[in-house]
C-alpha cells in the first residue's frame, strides 16, 4: 500500500475514527500490508494498490502487458516489504468502453507474467467499463508470514543502520514498469538479521524514510555520498539540470527495500552482502528525535523533507 | 465479483491461459469469491469489486457516504453468496484531483458504516488522484468458511428448487445504494438445507441465473408469476411502459441471493420461511439441458436471455 502526504492525513483520520480489535487485526492501516487473524493460529497479510492512467503509467510509453505486470508487481513489492510470502492476487480493471478484448488480454498476460514469476496466482477479478478516456487497474494481494514475523514500518530504533537494495532514482525511464519486487531478498535478509523496520520505496527515499521515522518515533541521518544513485537518475539530472541525488531521493517508484537493521547484526551486512545479484547499500542510521537529515561530503546537515510524488494534496 | 457477458469471455480466456493448482486454489476465477489455501488447514475466500462513477453511481443522486457504503456492501454481498463470514476489507479510491479531504472522509465514513454493521473492518487502502472528472472506488474483502462449506455457482442439479431473497427490480430508485448484503441469511440457510448453488444477484436474475446454468451444465425454468417484483420495479415500469417483470429480470444490483436447493430439503423452505424479516420466494426449478425459460400464466415458455447490465461488450 502506498501512503503519500495528503493520503497520510486521511489515514490518520481513518485511524482515529476506527476501532480495530488488535486480536483480529494485529497490524492495521498505515503499514505496507495489514495483518489479520483468520481464527486460531491462522493469519494472512493484505495489501491493495490502484494504478491510474496518466498518473502511474502512460500508454504511449508502456505496453498493456507492461501495465499488467506493474499492477501486480506494485502489490508484490508490499509483500516483500513485510518479508512475507505471496499466496494469491485479485485484480480489477476499469476500461474506457472503446478498448477491445485484445487490450484486456494483453493486460491480463502481463499480470500472469508477474503471477508466475513470483508464485502469486491471480484467482479472481472484476472488469468494468466506463465513458472516460483513461483506464484504471489494480490488484489486491494476500500473503502469509510463512515462518518469518512480518516486519513493520514502526519498529526502527536509534542506532539501527539503514540499508537499501538496488539503485535509486530515474525509474520513470523504464524501471517503474519492469522492476523486480524484492520478495526473495526480503525473506533472505529477515532470516539472517534482525530488521527493526522495513518498507518498499514507492514514493521516494525522502518520503518513505520520513514515514519510517514518523511511525517509529525516531529521526534518521543519511550520508549523501552513500546513497546509490542510478544511471537513470544521472541521465534525468543531465536533462533537467538538477542534482542526481535529488532524483534518487524524490523520484519514487524504485520499489527497492529500505531497512533499519539492529546495529550488531548490521555489522554482518557491512562485511558482506548476502544477496545474489542485488546491491545492498548502507546509507545511514536511525537517531533520536524526528525527521530526516542528509550529511553532505563537506559536513553540512541538510533537512530532507518528503518530496516524493504526492497524491491528494 | 461480478461477471458480465463480455467479461465472461475474458474470464474464459484467462481460465484457459492460467494453470491453478487446485490444492492451492480450490475455487478460482468465475465464482463469487475465490478460495485459497494458506497452508495447513487454513483457507480464506477473496473477492474484489470496482465501482466507476457514471456506471455504478451518480454523485448527483448519491452522497459520498452512500457511495462508500455501497463500495463495501457490494463485496460483502459476495461474502454472502459463498455463505462465508467476513474477516477484513481493503479499499482503494481514485479521486479527481479537485475533490477535497471532506469528500474522502465522507466516503470513508460510508465504508465504516458497512464495516461496523457487518463486522468487516477496513484494514488498509490506497488513495490516489488523477486529472479525470470521474472517480473510482472499490474494495477487496477476505472472508472465511467458519464451519460452512463455501457454496459455489456450479453445483446446481436437475430437480433443485430455485429461491430468491427479497424483491427484485428497480434498485436504481435507491436500493442499489442502501441494500443489505444477505450474509446472515446465507449462513442461516446453508446451515439448514443443502444448497447446491448460490450467487448474489448483481447483474439481474436473467443474467445471473444463466450463469448458474452455464457453470452447472443445467437449464432452469422460472415461473413468471412467482418472481417477487419490487414496488420500485412497478414504478419504473409505469414510467417507461415496460412490464414490471422485465425490470425484475434485468435491472440488476438487487444484491439478493439466488439459490438452488436440494429438492427434499427445499420442501422445508416451501412450508416455512426460516428467515426473519426477509422474504424467501420459490421461483422455479433446475432442469436438464441448458438456458433459462420462463413459464407465463397462460403456459407459454419464453426464453430468458441474459439481459442484465453488461460491461465490456
Amino acid at each position: 500500500m502506498k501512503a503519500d502526504k495528503g493520503e497520510w492525513k486521511l489515514i490518520e483520520w481513518i485511524r482515529s475514527h476506527t476501532r480495530l480489535d488488535p486480536n483480529v487485526v494485529p497490524i492495521g492501516p498505515g503499514d505496507d500490508m495489514a495483518l489479520v487473524s483468520l481464527g486460531g493460529e491462522s493469519q494472512c497479510l493484505l495489501t491493495i494498490d490502484a494504478l491510474l492512467e496518466g498518473t502511474h503509467f502512460d500508454l504511449s510509453k508502456a505496453t498493456p502487458r507492461q501495465v499488467g505486470y506493474k499492477a501486480l508487481a506494485v502489490s508484490l513489492s508490499d509483500v516483500a516489504a513485510m518479508a512475507s510470502k505471496p499466496v494469491a492476487a485479485l485484480a480489477w480493471v476499469g476500461l474506457p468502453s472503446d478498448r477491445d478484448m485484445k487490450f484486456a488480454q494483453d493486460l491480463s498476460a502481463g499480470m500472469a507474467d508477474a503471477a508466475v514469476k513470483f508464485a502469486c496466482p491471480v484467482v479472481g477479478g472484476d472488469i468494468t467499463s466506463w465513458n472516460q478516456q483513461l483506464m484504471t487497474v489494480g490488484t489486491a494481494v494476500v500473503s502469509r508470514p510463512a515462518g518469518i514475523r512480518p516486519v513493520r514500518r514502526s519498529g526502527a530504533k536509534p542506532g539501527d543502520l539503514l540499508f537499501v537494495t538496488g539503485e535509486l532514482g530515474g525509474s520513470l525511464l523504464g524501471r517503474h514498469l519492469t522492476f523486480t519486487p524484492r520478495i526473495q531478498e526480503a525473506r533472505q535478509l529477515a532470516a539472517l538479521v534482525t530488521i527493526h523496520a522495513m518498507m518498499d520505496l514507492s514514493d521516494g527515499l525522502s518520503t518513505d524514510l520520513n514515514h519510517i521515522c514518523r511511525e517509529s518515533g525516531v529521526g534518521a541521518e543519511i550520508v549523501a555520498e552513500a546513497v546509490p544513485v542510478s544511471e537513470d537518475a544521472r541521465k534525468l539530472a543531465k536533462a533537467d539540470h538538477k542534482e542526481p541525488i535529488e532524483h534518487a531521493l524524490n523520484d519514487g517508484e524504485d520499489f527497492e527495500l529500505l531497512l533499519a537493521v539492529e546495529p550488531v547484526d548490521a555489522q554482518d551486512l557491512l562485511k558482506q552482502n548476502p544477496l545474489t545479484g542485488v546491491k545492498l547499500t548502507y546509507i545511514g542510521k536511525i537517531v533520536e528525535g524526528s525527521g530526516v537529515v542528509m550529511v553532505t561530503g563537506d559536513g553540512k546537515r541538510v533537512p530532507v523533507a518528503p518530496r516524493g510524488y504526492e497524491h491528494f494534496k
